[in-house]
């Protein structure tokens, strides 16, 4: 397995009409992008910095992901997303050495990527994506 | 003020002697370099990732500000670091336009770098570095 880059930064928000114009306004940063992932029940807002964009998550459902972080952890970073050349065979070479796997198959995530989630229990408490575009 | 990368990805964990083996035997990514920052009171391990860096953050003292944040927060993502042209005057213009700012000017961080965080109260709960390489 080898991970080439940070792919993105997922960060929780609570409003992207208030965070959108902040990080284009303030820190200066383009949103390419706004995209909605019913089944995670999120809006995302895209910005690119260097190699790696930084993903907004805005929650569609209370009871989604983000809402339930938002509640319990408030605004914040919420997951790290990795690109890797293969996530079947990652998530198969990750299981085999004990790390806890959310996803035990790549499913579908926003902007087409072939997606997995680990479980931060396994990496330190940090949510871990692990993501490539589809062939 | 422009962010040109994520320059590194600072992540608070309770002992770089358990973590530091999975980062690089389950995730397959190399510590470069280990180095104490004592003014922070923590002890950091540096991995690449691409074009951005993994920091791992061990406290050396539980009244430092790691400590702090594993016991109210448990291991996790404590701060992203974008890399920028010119920390002082991006300093000066994100203040200007409001932003709470933890460090009025830039000071050394590791790595030699010149770095200065904003406050997460006014970055949607991420604690922000901004740094650049010293001239």
């Amino acid at each position: 397995m080898k991970l080439t880059k940070i792919e993105h930064i997922g960060i929780a928000v609570k409003d992207l009409s208030v965070a959108i114009p902040f990080y284009e306004n303030t820190l200066g940063l383009k949103c390419y992008a706004i995209e909605e992932v019913a089944e995670q029940k999120v809006r995302t807002a895209f910005f690119l910095v260097g190699d790696t964009k930084i993903e907004l998550l805005e929650s569609t459902d209370p009871e989604g992901p983000i809402g339930k972080f938002i509640e319990k952890k408030g605004e914040g970073v919420q997951h790290i997303a990795f690109a890797v050349d293969g996530v079947a065979n990652a998530l198969a070479e990750l299981s085999e050495k004990g790390v806890q796997l959310i996803d035990k198959a790549p499913r579908k995530g926003a902007e087409g990527l072939n997606i997995a989630f680990l479980h931060p229990k396994s990496t330190f408490g940090v949510l871990t994506e692990l993501c490539e575009k589809p062939e």
